[in-house]
């Protein structure tokens, strides 16, 4: 008798009917759409481990017939998570599994270490097509396939219809810290340069425009990548990188204002030097929304010190970050961040206080 | 001005209010229930990290101010990842927090190592009262306390009323392997004892009893805790351990097939041996249910050399498990597991094939 994973790898069509079909060794191709026992623990959830998870994700590390993995490592070690629920699923540029994978590596990342493994757990919505799933972890796959990483154990629930919203996958990012580096904002100092890696707000905007039916001459397309070979090309270059950070929920503007106060002094920002897209600003503009609040997916905010800004900037261009720039400095007293605006003015960039984007991601 | 923790740490009674209260500094304050604004990356899911989370899981490795946690690490690590979806939030014996802690624990225990930090990622439904998540991340901290691990990163995400259901908990786990252990279904051989740590079922039916509102004369509680400490006890008396399980969705049924499959060994089990509480078993007939197939929150199943089984469960009964006992060992062929009945027959012990239990853990 052939076994689970050979007949899924080997079917290319789906047999799908309602009738049971009790000779059938594989549960899962009995269904189109997840159904409560695909989260029951037994063999209609061991199909679809083997039959979408196991077999997409496939690496040396996964063993999907035990409930964990088993991993060397040797001194320090950076773990992020984040739970991701952005609405809709799929959106122009990327898909909530692009986005799982892409969020929590980038968070390593910003850790100042080098993602190399990942775990994913998935709240499945009863009635979510099967196919739907299959897509999101094909998306899952390539996105850790580009970050270097790999999925090494998961866990799959399943609600019922109405008690959640397609899926949900929170993910686990570890990764490796270089011997020497050390970051953080207690490490900034007055003068410091601060520079973005690319045009801030675009995955905001992507997905509010397929939410909101939102319709543009050029397309908005979300940033979702990751970001960790950029920031290791960084350190390989001796570049003296302070602080890093991923500018996501409450954009630019939170991530300027957290690291302003947890480094205990003020920023100063040029506002006509943060990269805008001229399609996010003007759709910003129609909906009454500050890009600097908008969230981004594969950029990064990096501190380093001023003596390395032009370094840091040349070395962001040659690692995919077209559109790096220098925005502004570390001032040297407390205070909040400062926004120099183009005509001359300025103003306290405050971190954001309400809702501006639910379920960006 | 007093800092948000500050506040927060001071104040039993919490000002709730429809009017918001510009001057007041912690936006948490002015809520009793969960908002969409609690994940939309600003000030006021801040407040809800610092009032709620920083607060209740306080330890020194847990920096809500960045986005991941740098640990020290050497050799083999085990990590593994489980989202929990339990309907009712509270059941007796427990609550998704006490068992989003232990179910992750005792997954990193039967991967042979010792647990030593959690991530915690949630999924908040608008509208969830905050003291019922205060109850759930208190319930968290006292469970990790009991289990001897710290939380050391987290993330919160809210949807929208209808999208969820109260609050889904995703926690990862991260133990360190001893030097020489290895534990696994290809260690297992044929003669060794499979030894259960203490009564099975209890977990569903204590959920299952609150879902259907059934009344028993002794009330079903769960067994859900921490069984790390009873499987590093084996390893300390040097049992010849050659794998564990914790029989969880599909119960002590689906474990034992998992094992056997994963070994290529038929397993042979005593039924009468199996130990099962009065009220459990009631219940299950009751309800037409094999308690062989109800989950376990508390318990494990170990797998050990022969000449070990009687030292295994001595030193399981002086770890705190007063019921574990041997219910059977590996054959010498390939095969299923087979169950020997009191009154003299047998049968094959099948895998779950369906849904029984839907959101037990």
């Amino acid at each position: 008798m052939p076994r689970t994973t050979d007949i899924v790898r080997s079917g290319v069509e789906r047999i799908v009917s309602d009738e049971p079909n009790l000779s059938c060794p594989v549960p899962f191709a009995r269904y189109d759409r997840v159904v409560l026992a695909h989260g029951g623990g037994g063999r209609t959830m061991h199909a679809l481990i083997d039959g979408v998870f196991a077999r997409i994700l496939a690496n040396p590390e996964l063993d999907t017939a035990r409930d964990g993995a088993v991993l060397d490592f040797a001194g320090r070690v950076a773990i992020t998570t984040d739970a991701f629920t952005v609405s809709p699923l799929f959106f122009p540029g990327g898909d909530i599994g692009r986005l799982a994978v892409c969020g929590t590596v980038n968070d390593v990342a910003m850790c100042g270490a080098e993602p190399k493994y990942l775990t994913a757990a998935f709240v499945l919505e009863e009635g979510l097509p099967l196919s739907d799933l299959e897509r999101i972890v094909h998306s899952m796959a390539d996105a850790a396939r580009e970050a270097g990483v790999v999925v090494v154990t998961g866990d799959t629930k399943v609600v019922e219809r109405g008690k959640g919203d397609g899926v949900f996958i929170t993910t686990t990012g570890v990764g490796h810290c270089r011997g020497d580096v050390r970051v953080g904002p207690p490490l900034i100092r007055p003068g410091d340069a601060i520079v973005v890696s690319g045009p801030v707000g675009d995955h905001g905007m992507a997905v509010l425009s397929v939410r909101e039916g939102l319709e543009h001459e050029t397309p908005l397309t979300s940033d979702v990548a990751p970001v960790a070979g950029a920031v290791m090309a960084l350190f390989d270059a001796g570049v003296d990188v302070r602080c890093l950070r991923d500018p996501t929920r409450g954009g630019l503007a939170t991530a300027l204002c957290e690291l302003s106060q947890a480094a205990q002094s003020s920023f100063r920002i040029r506002e006509m030097d943060v990269p805008v897209r001229a399609e996010v600003a003007d759709a910003c503009e129609l909906l009454g929304l500050d890009p600097m609040y908008v969230a981004c997916e594969g950029r990064f905010v990096v501190v380093v010190g001023a003596a390395d800004a032009d370094q840091a900037v040349r070395v962001l261009h040659g690692a995919g970050c077209a559109e790096a720039c220098a925005i502004g400095c570390v001032a040297d007293q407390r205070g909040p961040v400062i926004v120099d605006s183009p005509l001359g003015g300025e103003r306290v960039l405050d971190m954001l206080s309400g809702e501006q984007l639910p379920r960006i991601c």
